[in-house]
């Protein structure tokens, strides 16, 4: 198959966007990869697979690249001295823009609207995970456990110190700070305040431990191993970023028992909502009690590292995408009109 | 000013759209108007103001029409033999696609990724109105009252009859039924499942009255006057588009009382979510407690005549839209990273 890989976008996640796409380069070897990068301002370039190097992007030496279009069926560049339109081929799309355009719902919006098949969350299931206020809402109408919060107007809260404090609308830990008192959380409101105006805290829970799981629905069920994730208290945005190859992860030492338990309310959060996307769940686990913490529409590089045979799992959903309803217009009620008025 | 009408959609709803942006052509007689039809295919076209006849879509004349791509700031059109791209000029488009693609989030998400001001609910407030089980959930956490309702996958509830069932996820009362007994149930469990897969019910209370009050944030708070509803039984889709112009509204007999609660209700529901978007919240008065019934972030003709000066309405929401938060990417992490490796 081929897979085209559309990644970048105007979003504080762009940077994790291209090394993402990078990663999924090397990941992915029995399938044929093409490149689109939307650029900051939203200009979408064919990337040729040898200047997939991070530096291609950074120094602007991508805008050498073909320009495209998004049209019917996917995309098209103007060829030669007579600007003839030529469509890129390829079998399915991969959203892999992380933060606003690809996990806010803009570009799956396209991409359905423009009837191009692609693995992506649906612009609902975007909006469910991209707001963490609704995602806490959303997971208790599945019957999944979610850590108590409070949205804030200003550095003040009902919970004792220690807090963790969250823009509502984005991933990436990016705004997001653990404070132990009231001048820290002064500070970190304001940083917060710099990416959403909506924004929530909650108690930090000492030792809380996390497991992440990542799968999707194609015909049946495909899970990931689980990773239980090892912090030194909390990785914030840089830390997690430079570690994104994450060369050690734990994926050994998790209980049967608890990774059923996992798989069960990963379907719960999945199920007739995340249909054509592979996501990876972020739980909590205190006092053997299962949390949500996030949903991760768009895992960077697809969370590729968990999955004993990534290429196969991709190969499946693609093979799986679930098509939008059929809507038959006729133009009936106009027409009963048109009678009614005798026209 | 000049408003670019965008109307049609690949919608149960796309008659509706077609009948509503004919009903504007007529109200708005200051400002300039153009139209964009989005036609069952998901072309656009740029209709002449002469050719707003239903008759003209329902026979497909409006083929014969420019046809428009959608592009960065707005729409363009390959004009003469050398097919120079021209660029349609307007000031604000107001998205009057009712249903799938505007009401779901499309067509908002890509007004919003090709930088294009306009008059929409955004893609999350898209999200939480489109839905009546994420609606439900947002009220609540806006503290607004709601009707209970059950999530069903057959015709069984918990509920006794008379029951309304509803396809989560459509507007205009397409699908929905008011149900006395088992074989009612069981057909119009059918009928809601060609709209949806996901089905709700909710117990139907005899003796509600249900009020409608439109309004936005432009700077400040417009509200329209507040429409009393008056139905035999319940409004199916046919009557209630039959009915379209709204010539008899009951907007009279409202206590002051009342008005000033459904504004404190419909201010929860909007505030810091429904921005840009001029919407209809529908509510219910039982035993004197107000419930959100449904939120209409697109009303059909954006319930024009519950307005006393429309179009100072549109005017001033226009002027005051809210622009997308600025990203500044500056591949500051990828440097570092660059500069890490030593290259």
């Amino acid at each position: 198959m081929t897979f085209l890989i559309i990644f970048g976008g105007s979003s504080f996640e762009h940077e994790i966007s291209i090394v993402s796409a990078i990663t999924l380069k090397d990941k992915i070897k029995k399938h044929n990869l093409k490149f689109v990068f939307v650029d900051k301002n939203r200009d979408f370039y064919l990337i040729e697979k040898e200047n997939m190097k991070s530096k291609f992007f950074s120094t602007g030496e991508y805008k050498n690249s073909i320009k495209l279009e998004i049209t019917k069926g996917g995309f098209k560049y103007k060829k030669g001295l007579f600007k003839k339109e030529e469509a890129i081929d390829f079998d399915v799309a991969i959203n892999l823009i992380h933060g606003r355009d690809g996990e806010d719902g803009k570009l799956p919006g396209m991409l359905e609207f423009f009837n191009i098949k692609a693995i992506t969350p649906n612009i609902e299931s975007c909006a469910i995970s991209y707001n963490k206020v609704l995602t806490k809402a959303y997971a208790k109408l599945r019957g999944v456990e979610v850590i108590e919060y409070e949205i804030i107007n200003k550095p003040k809260t009902k919970f004792d110190f220690p807090i963790i404090i969250k823009p509502a609308r984005l991933g990436s830990s990016i705004g997001v700070s653990v404070v132990k008192n009231q001048d820290e959380f002064n500070y970190a409101f304001d940083v917060a305040r710099e990416f959403d105006d909506l924004i929530i805290v909650e108690p930090f829970i000492e030792g809380v431990e996390e497991y992440n799981l990542a799968g999707c629905l194609a015909d049946d069920w495909i899970f990931s191993k689980v990773e239980k994730v090892e912090k030194k208290e909390f990785l914030d945005f840089e830390k997690k970023y430079m570690d994104f190859s994450r060369k050690e992860i734990n994926l050994n030492e998790v209980d049967k028992d608890l990774e059923e338990r996992l798989k069960e309310n990963f379907k719960k959060i999945y199920e007739n909502e995340f249909e054509n996307a592979l996501i990876r769940c972020d739980f909590f686990l205190k006092d053997d009690i299962i949390y949500l913490n996030e949903i991760n529409p768009i895992p960077g590089s697809l969370a590729n590292y968990l999955f004993d045979d990534f290429e196969v799992v991709l190969e499946k959903l693609a093979k799986n995408l679930k098509k939008e309803k059929e809507i038959v217009i006729d133009y009936q009620y106009i027409n009963k009109i048109q009678m009614a008025k005798g026209k």
